[in-house]
């Protein structure tokens, strides 16, 4: 087990920048030793960051092959856009390093193959970032689950409804503070390119996780549904004028994405893309039914057998009682790293795992999954709403596998024997 | 225009009974002159409901022809288990006389054809007392929408979420006085025989009309998906023994039914069946989505273009400034007959429409396009999820299609010129 270890870092733009500032320069035993970036401006924002935390300042470069090529680096961190990453992420693992990605969806189903491929010919863990596995919420529903308090699961639900039509996808809507910091765009380009389920992994990634896919289960079908698409146009007209630029735009993609999945097991799992048109609030919209309960984040409610209808926002009750022992123990000392503390999470469990040469709790194959959504759901919306055949990426194995690593941070199993100290690492 | 109606009355078990008490018998203006039921507890029941309503008492009989072939009867309520109803129906309009029937869903599409094919022949109106469709909320929706508060509209969402793993399905949880009463049931054979979205007027019938669906909007597409069938049988284990008739019994009915639909507009529509599974609360999870706005009942949430985010629990803000009109008035005299007062107004607005001899505001084709669903969705899932085609039943009529009836009773426009007064009618 190593003791401390060395992180090439990719991109530091917003996210980039955010995860860096709140996540890996607060752990002690992290060293971030090169930075990759090709803005001047976002550079100049990283360095302030290391200042400030009085951390030993990175190399910085433009050059990925100087992460790839420097045989002290363990581990690389890809946090740029959605295109680049499938990429670099081969790359990294091809040379033998711990790869993390950022959360996002796969342009093409190859990607998600090609992945896989260099996976299994490397053995070089490759996890997704996807922080919303460890939300306080749905680790409260795995220990629900694992612990059969919910019975049987027949149906999950999750959405990623949060609005859009701001800075995300307008770069003239960027303050004179996040222009000055180098802060820009890509976005916008899928949402006039394509039509898709463009954001998957925030909620699959937990719901596939609750449903043990991969290890058990798996998405046998998916079938993806497009509203129209007038959320942005409207917008554009609104904001920027009806003979704007963005105004003129024919925008591909539809503004209410529904998708429907079914696992081997039998169960449902319905995920909706919602970003383009205006909402009251934002919302995961995660759900989980069984057998013997149920929890449901539009209501805050979590219902055991055995509870009196109507049940709504006793969620905090719950924690009470059943809060899974990671998240136990952190809400003790304070949560960490922005997003409620499943940032500062999600990294650790990669650092872990660097650290202690184990593969990573989101795995290769749970990594390509969700990633590939994107694709598959252009596919389904192109051909009228017809059910896809969904990837077994394991080629079989999933029906035998184990958790990919054990411990504190697993996420297909509750570790209930090992103490959770959460609040001294790093 | 007719001063007074008569009606003869067909099954009064539990709804049937209900709507009677709660609504027909205190209208002034309607008559109850024939009552078809088969089973004698049932008539004791409402022979003495007649009684302590100081009302006429009706002539009971266990013919149904006896209401058709009475002259004086003008329309015909029929409150029957799902099966009965559509023969029954059409008998009905084929002697002539406005037909009303219970909310349910189709066994067949042959069904619903012929039902229509009789009302071209015939021109009786045939009206669905979906009584969703007067909901406060559902309405609240309506003005909004027909205001254009919410913009071009995307998307829709209803359920039909109540757990009914109790008297609704199980004949031996029924209490002693219920069985007195001569309450049975007829719904588990359906979960038993059949796996479909089984429920889907309450929902689809204001989605539908929010829509404009059959007047310049049609659906046209439907894909329906089934979760796994294990929430009765569980229950059943549990509740009457591993070893009872019931837990032996191979339920079809999947617990949580997702059906998608696409329309001519562009528009989906998200619908959902979960009664089968045990549930926090009571949703019919109705939502609305535009480009200037939405409305949620999961938050009861009204969200307008200007407001700031986060919104959540201000729909009672939003009946001061937006109730439509119908309810405003209605709500001043305090809401009749059960279920927040949408029973009355459903039965109003059918009363009203045989008095004044015109169309009924649910007609003949909404009523087959909202009970389609279930043979519909039965079709898709039989198929993997295979998109059906959503048939046309106005044969192309749908694009120019005008407001069934005008008025206060409306919901294909907001009558605002009218005075509304429901308080003082029958």
């Amino acid at each position: 087990m190593k003791t401390k270890i060395k992180i090439g870092y990719v991109g530091v733009g917003r996210r980039g920048l955010h995860i860096l500032e709140n996540c890996f320069i607060k752990m002690n035993d992290v060293e971030i030793t090169v930075i990759c970036e090709n803005v001047d401006k976002r550079i100049e924002m990283a360095r302030k960051v290391f200042a400030e935390n009085q951390r030993p300042m990175p190399k910085f470069t433009k050059c990925y092959d100087d992460i790839l090529t420097d045989p002290e680096i363990d581990a690389v961190v890809i946090m740029t856009g959605w295109d680049s990453r499938p990429k670099m992420a081969k790359a990294a693992m091809l040379a033998g390093k711990y790869t993390a990605i950022e959360v996002g969806c796969a342009e093409t189903l190859d990607e998600c193959f090609e992945l896989i491929s260099v996976y299994e010919q490397t053995g070089t863990p490759l996890m997704m970032l996807e922080n919303c596995c460890y939300g306080r919420r749905e680790m409260l529903a795995l220990n629900l689950v694992k612990q059969g308090l919910l019975g049987e699961l027949v149906h999950c639900t999750g959405a990623y409804s949060h609005y859009l039509n701001s800075v995300e996808l307008f770069a003239e809507m960027l303050s004179e503070k996040e222009k000055a910091e180098g802060v820009t765009h890509y976005r916008l380009r899928h949402y006039i390119e394509k039509n898709r389920e463009n954001y998957p992994t925030h909620e699959l990634g937990p719901i596939c996780k609750v449903l043990g896919i991969n290890r058990g289960n798996r998405i046998i079908k998916l079938s993806s549904f497009a509203s129209k698409a007038v959320g942005i146009k409207s917008f554009a007209e609104e904001k920027f004028g009806k003979d704007s630029e963005y105004a003129k735009i024919d925008y591909k993609q539809g503004d209410i994405i529904n998708t429907i999945m079914t696992c081997d097991g039998g169960e449902t799992i319905s995920i909706t893309l919602d970003t383009t048109v205006p909402r009251a609030y934002y919302s995961r919209n995660f759900s989980v039914r069984g057998t013997k309960g149920m929890m449901s984040e539009e209501r805050l409610a979590v219902f055991l057998e055995g509870m009196e209808e109507p049940v709504r926002d006793n969620e905090e009750e719950m924690y009470e009682k059943y809060d899974h022992p990671l998240h136990a123990e952190y809400e003790k000392v304070g949560a960490r790293g922005g997003h409620g503390g499943m940032d500062w999470l999600v990294c650790r469990a990669f650092v872990e795992a660097v650290k202690n040469g184990t593969n990573t709790p989101i795995d290769a194959y749970d990594t390509v999954t969700w990633l590939a959504v994107g694709a598959l759901s252009e596919q389904s919306i192109k051909s009228g709403g017809m059910p896809v055949d969904f990837p077994d990426f394991t080629n079989g194995k999933w029906q035998n596998r184990e958790p990919a690593v054990r411990g504190k941070y697993c996420l297909d199993e509750i570790c209930v024997d090992e103490k959770v100290r959460i609040v001294n690492e790093g």
